[in-house]
């Protein structure tokens, strides 16, 4: 029986989370919109399609696709646009991911060597951009200017959070709001377009519109508040991703903002010495500061934040009951990506 | 009498040359160019005006919007996209040099140290990312899809030609037509697009669109073959760049392509070695390679090249004679492209 590597799962075996299950419902979309990435990476330039290829193969779960092509089809849309905006939004992330691992150093991505490792720092940063030129170029071949608003303004909300993130990090002043406001535009925002395009491309008025990116929002919030606290608790070989990453760039994350509230003067001392020098934390740095958030039930307090942002996902699907297979997986999708392990 | 820094001319002496001819004549337009840029480039993140600031107000001699701008003009256009797509070009150009900056590891430009180096690699990379946004959104605003068009694939087109030229430094065996493709992609596309845009926002036919794009293509290639050309001549103040840069980065340029084709074997040696190990190359390695460059005439050669794109440069202006003034300019444009010293 064949083993498929990303889930450890046979192949008879049913799937087992709504991210799966949402696949397969909307299976001959993806197949479109996988066709239409395959098909736009194509350059003359042989080191283009190998570098995003090495990341687009990677085997990331296409969350963003998925939730623009969720998006429209709660509107049962027979049109192509939401496929092509759907690769569009994968772009987009694929070259934030791109720009990213350059700027974090990170030498693993999805359980693969990053691409800067392999290519070199300036193929990274340029393929990001041509990337991000070819998700333009996507949006004009849809040709609705409203969508191209949403994901321009979008595009420019994440860049301004990343480098709002690169002007937090290692200040352990930043409040629990500077947070917020850091992963509302780096995460939320791009779920929150993929949603609210997606519903638009399939026609939906204003409100569904804003109740959809409502729920992109959140669940984006929801998101990435438990990849902040995976990143103090997972195993290296899990999401392929290094763990302690975030403690070693001295990355402000929701934890730590949690524990630097709670901790006795002393530990904040020794968190914010091992934390803010990041070329002197020693071994068993990191692991003392994981101890310390599990004395202060940090990630109990942590996941319970995220869990309301869960809830306000889950409120804003109210009343979407023309493809209730797909509002009730887009509900469970928000309990799965708060109760993931890694 | 107060002297001007650019142009270290009193500010009562005629303008010297067509560009600052150009610049008095179509002051008004420029004027709100750099209003929408200044505008556009606030953010609630102050890092990110800061940094574009540095490198916006650092003071570029805004070629590229004045070629927009001036392209709508010779149509007598009275509206404002003009001005709006002049500043989504300055912005893509401005994404680009701070994402070449960081690629070359330029230590100066325009006369200034480099954002990279005052801010640091991610930022420059973050805020690039941040304006490229930034000049989709203003083309939004626009509104029009075949402006979206034109500047998507332009960008598109530019980090292509960025990869390409990545691939091909260091590789002595490169023909002329290689370099071609490069400069065509990452410079003259952008010199065309702008020209192009600016003829389509002001209602230009299809043909005149096309006769500007290949003004601004052909002045593109000439401008940037006599860059190439002045990277082993310029002394390093008059541009504020560093001269020889290309010569240290191993970048394959028209003089090293021609000069290859005639240089004897033991030169070509020489040259190789020093061109191929940048990180051994010795003190006066670049001047044995300039003083090679004089020995074969390479100056003259490559500048013949860049003349003969100069005369299709001009080929195209044939027939617009709704606005002579600014076709003599533009015209004039092209001489003074051609005939810099800096």
């Amino acid at each position: 029986m064949v083993q498929t590597a990303a889930t450890n799962k046979t192949e008879t075996d049913k799937p087992e989370n709504p991210l799966e299950k949402l696949s397969i419902l909307l299976e001959t979309d993806m197949k479109r919109v996988n066709q239409l990435i395959l098909k736009h990476m194509k350059s003359d330039i042989p080191m283009i399609p190998q570098l995003a290829g090495h990341l687009i193969a990677a085997g990331g779960k296409r969350v963003r696709p998925l939730l623009a092509v969720a998006a429209a089809q709660m509107f049962d849309y027979d049109g192509e646009d939401h496929c092509k905006l759907a690769s569009c939004v994968e772009f987009i992330h694929t070259a934030t991911l791109l720009h990213d691992d350059v700027i974090d150093e990170s030498e693993q991505r999805r359980g693969k060597a990053s691409a800067h490792v392999i290519f070199g720092n300036e193929a990274a940063v340029l393929v990001g951009d041509f990337l991000f030129s070819r998700a333009f170029q996507l949006m004009v071949e849809i040709g609705s200017l409203p969508i191209l608003k949403i994901l321009s303004n979008a595009s420019a909300t994440i860049s301004e959070g990343e480098v709002l993130q690169l002007t937090t990090t290692g200040n352990t002043r930043i409040t629990r709001e500077d947070y917020l406001n850091v992963i509302r535009a780096k995460t939320a925002e791009l779920f929150a377009a993929s949603c609210e395009a997606g519903a638009l491309a399939a026609g939906g008025t204003e409100e569904e519109c804003a109740a959809l990116r409502s729920y992109g929002e959140n669940l984006g919030i929801a998101f990435q508040m438990v990849d902040d606290i995976l990143d103090y608790r997972t195993p290296d070989a899990a999401l392929g991703k290094n763990t302690g990453d975030d403690f070693r760039e001295g990355k402000m994350t929701l934890p730590v903002v949690l524990l630097l509230k709670s901790a006795s003067e002393e530990e904040k001392e020794f968190f914010e010495k091992a934390f803010l020098r990041t070329e002197t934390q020693k071994t068993g740095d990191f692991e003392k500061a994981c101890t310390l958030m599990e004395k202060y039930g940090i990630f109990e307090k942590a996941l319970h934040e995220a869990e309301s942002y869960g809830q306000q996902a889950k409120d804003a699907l109210t009343g979407f009951d023309k493809n209730p297979e797909i509002t009730s997986l887009l509900s469970g999708l928000i309990d799965f990506v708060i109760n993931r392990r890694h």
